[in-house]
């Protein structure tokens, strides 16, 4: 879509003009989230919670057939759990909410927290769950019988933040956190990188969303972790959104919160540990995939409705018969399945205007949208509109009329089509927004100081500093506003010299402004 | 089964002997939750939290046929919100978690709050959601056209408990929570008993659990509503479980949060709303009607898993045979459907005495376990164990042995039928422990006075007083430890004196002592 085409789009505000504003009118107008009055938490409406039922049941799935078990494990954390695992700690002591009082009293008609009901050890939120996990993980964990002990927990977590940005980071977010114990190194890490690569797997097959899969430089580890791995994509103005990690924590957690088994020598070792984690981030990370200037396209495998019907109701006895037929449409795409699973169809007959219908559903980003007059009930016929290819190129609604039965007969795999076209337009972009062979400081630094909007991403050959040399190299990419994203897995062969120390390169890195 | 008969029972403790200890015991040995160290919270384990997943998937499901949308609302609630409803901050004031800083910082190498972070405003983790979400719905609301509003969370929530008791009573649990608005007061209750009768036939027809619908009395209300409503189930010791309750909550709400409404005459109205829930509860009063003392019985609809198939493996030749016969069974029984699903089943490959899984299984409550040995395998056999009739007369384990065909054949009628026993085997038990015809307050302190170890429930039909005519009441009942629980719905005319008032009675209450 050029911007020369007149259209008048359906959101106020485009990405070209402003993407915070955008990003934040999409979340108006799908009606998915909004400010909730307090202080970084967010209430989640029906149609964003909508799209994380569906994240959480395909990657749910994903888990089970892993082998790991949901558990439960308490909101709750004593502060003293914190002090056993110093670095961990370090990471986090910053943004944590405090419990100190389990009572309120009425002081003068104000509620007051009761000084009486003081708690002996204040308890934190949960920002995480490693050391209350690891704590029962102590003592479950007897034999190398017990192992591997694959574990996960559906939860919601506060890490308070000062500047928050919906879905993006807020000071309470919903997530996975996956927890697992192994009796070796190579163990944990074969458990490390399956969670990475069932991140990807999810992300690119039913986000739609490209990433790619890596390890983040040392200074970007999860506190406490010895490698931490990521997967990273591209949003649409060019940063980084960091979208799933998993981390090796070695035996650090397992010391701290004495992890032990017997071996089969009979031995006490300790346990090597990994954690993973998905968030609520992932639906930020699909409107800023897929949004366009009409609001949210959702990929058809995550949208809580794949095909809405919208009768054209005129409030006169033709209604009848036409919510009849609507209503045959429906329970025949009802006995569809689509992506592997039965198709989610809806039938609209709330009351209302139908064009003021027609663009809520658009900017909700519904994949499929049928409008059915009284003439397409009379005639056989169905209105399809496509949200992904919304436009004319003379600037009007993609409207494709089509006989009933043509349509029912190719639902399943418009939907398939749908969701790989996505992909394909997400790959496309991210792939034209890479630059490569940028070989000195200076020309990175050139690069990202053009007046380019969008400058996108950066991928450097580079010779994995690490220590004092890394420190530098993040100082100095921190003063052109940019990370290292991560090295990506599985690399083929990386020749030339590191711009950063003048080393012979060894893997390359993607550097670029990122949330 | 008679106390005569000589059988080992699998739990260290019956019933009989010491009820609570009982409940703790088959917690334990089912595996499915354990105390977490942290005070009042349990950590839920995978064989709880599998029948957790079960009631939400089921719950769930209802909700949203109901057009009941789900959303997310915030942990915290600002104590501001709190103090905007009297009588309902009375009822939870003395039992919140209040969270006054937002950071902690290292004071000579101990973690403390950090002074400079505390909160202007505390922060009350949610006890229950009714003030936040009144907070979104007058956001949420204009006019006549926004009602209903029909909205639901699953979520943690925190109410400060002196004595817990796992899944009965912990400061943390989990639930759902529906809140809705109407234009008017029959709308709300419609809502209300739609609710009220979605739980009773979810306990009835799924957790196999008999429960009484009824109207608490006004003592037992909900702190603010107007009208409460609960389901209540009979446990073994004859105490009744208050297993969910559903609020109309009249105007009060909506008028301490100003959600108000513009009617078809343009004039501004308060909404009427309502609030139910359920919670992890539900699962203590599956143990407390369903267990045995062999552990836990899993009625089908709700179990984690429903056929579970041990091969006798024997670390030889053998085996190979053996496994590729068990896995075919499993194949063929995963294709299957039962009680309107595709049939769970797993073939337990770990390695380990075969009779000490079998009954890690009998005392996790698996409706049907399948004991495969060489032999089976060769003759095309399976031995089956019916958890719910473990014993036969000679006190040995009641295996059947069947051919595989016909089994296969009878399997999911099997299920529906084990689902169907289980219920009426606890419908008999409760209503044999119904006393009926109490018809004074002296043989009423008499009946439970009496050295009758599980008295059961009191039928009685009463005057409904109020006000402190009540009040008396609940006083003379609370010094025979007993309380009113509830009123039972849609009830035949009642005709007699009420024993506590001398006025002529116009329902049925049903009287019990409680958990």
């Amino acid at each position: 879509m050029t911007s020369s085409t007149k259209i008048r789009h359906a959101l106020s505000v485009t990405r070209e003009e402003d993407f915070a504003a955008w990003y934040q009118a999409v979340i108006a107008e799908a009606d998915m989230a909004e400010e909730s009055g307090v202080r970084g938490c967010m209430v989640i409406k029906p149609w964003g919670y909508g799209i994380w039922e569906r994240i959480q049941a395909l990657m749910d799935a994903r888990i089970k057939a892993a082998g790991v078990e949901n558990c439960y494990f308490p909101l709750f954390i004593p502060l003293s759990y914190f002090a056993k695992e110093a670095e961990h700690v370090e990471g986090f002591a910053k943004e944590m909410a405090v419990v100190t009082h389990h009572r309120l009293k009425s002081e003068g008609g104000v509620l007051v927290p009761d000084p009486e009901a003081r708690l002996e050890e204040p308890l934190v939120v949960r920002p995480t769950s490693e050391t209350v996990i690891g704590a029962a993980m102590s003592r479950w964990i007897q034999s190398w019988r017990d192992l591997p002990l694959l574990t996960n927990q559906w939860a919601n977590v506060v890490r308070w933040e000062m500047r928050t940005r919906m879905f993006l980071r807020t000071s309470e977010f919903l997530w996975q956190e996956g927890h697992t114990a192994h009796a070796d190194r190579d163990d944990a890490m074969r458990e490390t990188l399956r969670a990475l690569e069932m991140y990807r797997a999810h992300a690119e097959d039913e986000l739609a969303m490209p990433v790619i899969a890596g390890e983040k430089p040392e200074n970007e580890r999860f506190p406490g972790a010895v490698a931490t791995y990521s997967i990273e994509a591209m949003m649409q103005d060019g940063k980084a959104l960091q979208a799933g990690t998993s981390h090796y924590l070695g035996t650090g957690f397992a010391e701290a919160a004495n992890i032990r088994y017997q071996d089969r020598d009979g031995a006490q070792q300790f346990c090597h540990t990994t954690s993973w984690g998905v968030s609520t981030r992932l639906i930020g990370g699909v409107i800023m995939t897929h949004g366009d200037d009409d609001g949210l396209r959702v990929p058809p495998a995550i949208a809580p409705q794949q095909i809405v019907i919208l009768p054209m109701l005129r409030e006169d006895d033709g209604d009848a018969a036409l919510l009849a037929y609507c209503e045959e449409l429906r329970a025949a795409l009802a006995a569809q399945h689509a992506l592997g699973e039965p198709v989610r169809v809806l039938l609209d007959k709330r009351p209302g205007k139908a064009t003021q219908k027609r663009w809520a559903w658009v900017k909700k980003g519904v994949p499929l949208l049928l409008e059915i007059g009284g003439r397409d009930a009379a005639g056989g016929q169905v209105s399809v509109l496509r949200r992904h290819r919304l436009w004319r190129e003379d600037g009007k609604p993609n409207f494709a009329a089509l006989p009933r039965q043509q349509f029912l007969a190719a639902a399943a795999e418009e939907l398939a089509c749908i969701q790989r076209e996505l992909h394909a337009e997400a790959l496309q972009r991210r792939d034209a927004n890479i630059v490569r062979g940028i070989d000195s400081r200076e020309a990175l630094a050139a690069y990202f100081a053009e007046d380019k909007r969008y400058p996108g991403w950066a991928e450097i050959a580079w010779s994995r500093p690490t220590g004092a040399a890394l420190d530098a190299v993040v100082a100095e990419l921190k003063a052109l506003k940019l990370t290292i994203r991560n090295a990506p897995l599985g690399d083929q062969e990386v020749s030339g010299t590191c711009p950063f120390t003048g080393e012979s390169a060894i893997e390359r890195v993607y550097i670029a402004r990122a949330y």
